[in-house]
């Protein structure tokens, strides 16, 4: 059995509460002899500004990039905000995506049934909803030179971003969506707004054309990205896989998320292009950020976080069966009644993060 | 009483049909000594391609200038979507807010208590919803430049859009919020993403900037605009004015609307720098789009465009008693149990189009 090299970045907040409960589970896989592991912990984030003044060191990314796959915590926080805008927690986040070439970021939107309740839809609108929201991660606005502000000549300023993309940019991430397409339930909605930005212009074009000429056998639909927000409120199920770029997925990912009823509970992926020893590079970490306000207090949910690493067994390490474990347990414990605060209903005790790490394990 | 030059131009789709249902409430109020206008007819969008092979015309654009207000249908459909992208019904929507300069989007997202059950989310989450969105509507990606697909070498494309914001651009729709939240409940919410974008930080930073020097008695809470769809669809009745850019603005109304569940309900303003003489220009219309596949069908519902009728007595003319019966009108005729087919509930009959405005005039 092989010995997977794990980097755990806690990074702020609540993250490193997460984190403890996800090396639970890693342990407990070492044990079972399903999967070895040989995990190392570094700074990311505000973590990394207090401890070296800087996101994120170039140690801590060449350990990145040595490692089979990152799981991440969260960034930020209100310590940080009035800070230089490259040296904010997120510009540490934002660095190992582009630098390890994380263009593809898997965001499933699931709503498990224990907690349709929790969702501020109609149950009918989200139970049985899964979407999975294929987000383009490494291009866009995020990154796009110049991006600037200039003071003019009366003091007043100029602030400019710049979203760029490529055909091949867009070509790969296709890819990423219409694969999955294949192996769910065969549709695939692209948005954009191509009515107004020549990039929409661009992606929906090579959207097309990568369908036409791979995955005829998909039904692909394009959606302009103000209707899709707006399709994702009123009628969510329409919706199976859905790719966009960089900012609109930031935005329609969390509405998605949102409709779950528990931010708490979602998982994500952000995987490089497969080399040519048929590995990739890959960052697992909650949908969730690092909530400041409840850090520190228990009250943190460690289920995207545990979700987590199940994404990274399937999709880094190829051990689906451990993976369906890890759900599995999580799905169990729920339907045991385990609730941190953020799912508790009416009436339901909540537990602590630690306990419901414990109530996963146990159902192992 | 002086007499008002408005300039209709239907456009596309249900445009025509309801802009016909607005002209009968024009009528009544002419006829009723409330207002007196002469109105003339223009091609915009679809229509105008149709007619003069571009989507705004010169003379139009000067007829729109020239007229005290502009109230609008609806433009875009699918006979004009393979063209270029500079002829698309669109691009004369966009031609008529820039060259008019007509910076500040108002739409607001009003839930309707006799209608609230149409809404995706549960009834106590929307029931007197009332947000208005202050959407900066001339800068943005929609206008900056380079805004270009250029092909490279290799016959790859690369495409690019440009997002620009001045301070002064910034300070005048900050300026629009805060003085409409001084007559509201005194809140407003900023939205952008300054953890990623150069212009997100010139936002925050004007914004606060304006808020301080003139507005200290409002309240103001900056948000990251992805938590801010989130938050839309999770406790939608936190926010009171909701001020955002250009693109940001689009999907978030566009979630606020459907918040609603009565998208064909839905006004918008949108308005230019007041001048010398304290007038301004203004164009008026639904935020719902042309809904080509219910053209013509007698479907539509006039009560968006006819709304827009009565935020341009208020806001251009200072009619704000002919603005509120306008608006009482419809409450009552929906308080009488008027429904198109899209507001109608499980086993309520649904009028026509015609029917409706005929409904809406009999009550005024
Ligand atoms: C923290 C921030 C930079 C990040 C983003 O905007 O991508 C976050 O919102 C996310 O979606 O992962
Ligand atoms: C039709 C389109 C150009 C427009 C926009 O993107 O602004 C529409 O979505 C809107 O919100 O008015």
């Amino acid at each position: 059995m092989s010995t997977y090299k794990l980097l755990l970045l806690p990074g702020d907040g609540i993250g490193p509460e997460v984190m403890a409960e996800v090396e639970k589970v890693v342990a407990w896989l070492g044990k079972a002899g399903l999967a070895s592991f040989e995990t190392e912990h570094g700074h990311v984030g505000g973590s990394a500004i207090d401890a070296h003044g800087k996101p994120l060191s170039d140690e801590t990314l060449a350990r990145a990039d040595a490692a089979d796959a990152i799981l991440l915590g969260a960034v930020g926080g209100p310590k940080w905000n009035g800070i230089a805008y490259d040296l904010r927690p997120e510009a540490g986040l934002l660095r190992l995506r582009k630098d390890l070439g994380l263009f593809a970021n898997l965001r499933p939107a699931i709503c498990y049934p224990a907690l349709a309740e929790a969702s501020a839809l109609k149950r009918e609108l989200v139970e049985g909803l899964d979407i999975m929201i294929v987000r383009e991660l490494t291009g866009g606005v995020y990154f796009g030179e110049p991006k600037e502000i200039t003071t003019l000549e009366d003091g007043s300023k100029r602030a400019v971003d710049t979203q760029v993309y490529t055909t091949a940019e867009i070509e790969r991430i296709a890819h990423v969506a219409f694969d999955l397409a294949r192996k769910r339930s065969g549709r695939v909605a692209s948005a954009e707004k191509n009515n107004v930005m020549k990039t929409g212009v661009l992606w929906k074009e090579v959207v097309t054309k990568v369908h036409a000429e791979h995955y005829a056998e998909v039904e692909l639909e394009h959606v302009l990205a103000d209707n899709c927000a707006m399709q994702l409120v009123r009628r969510p199920k329409q919706f199976d896989v859905l790719v966009t770029d960089n900012l609109f997925g930031d935005v329609l990912s969390d509405v998605a998320a949102m409709l779950t009823g528990s931010l708490g509970m979602l998982p994500s992926a952000s995987l490089g292009a497969v080399d040519a020893r048929g590995t990739r590079k890959a960052l697992y970490e909650p949908v969730h950020g690092s909530a400041p306000d409840i850090a520190g207090k228990g009250y943190a949910n460690p289920i995207a976080m545990i979700g987590s690493l199940a994404m990274c067994l399937r999709y880094s390490f190829g051990l689906g069966e451990a993976a369906d474990l890890v759900e599995g347990a999580i799905t169990k414990a729920l339907a045991s009644g385990a609730r941190t605060r953020d799912i508790a209903g009416e009436g339901q005790d909540a537990i602590s993060t630690t306990q419901m790490g414990d109530a996963i394990v146990r159902e192992l």
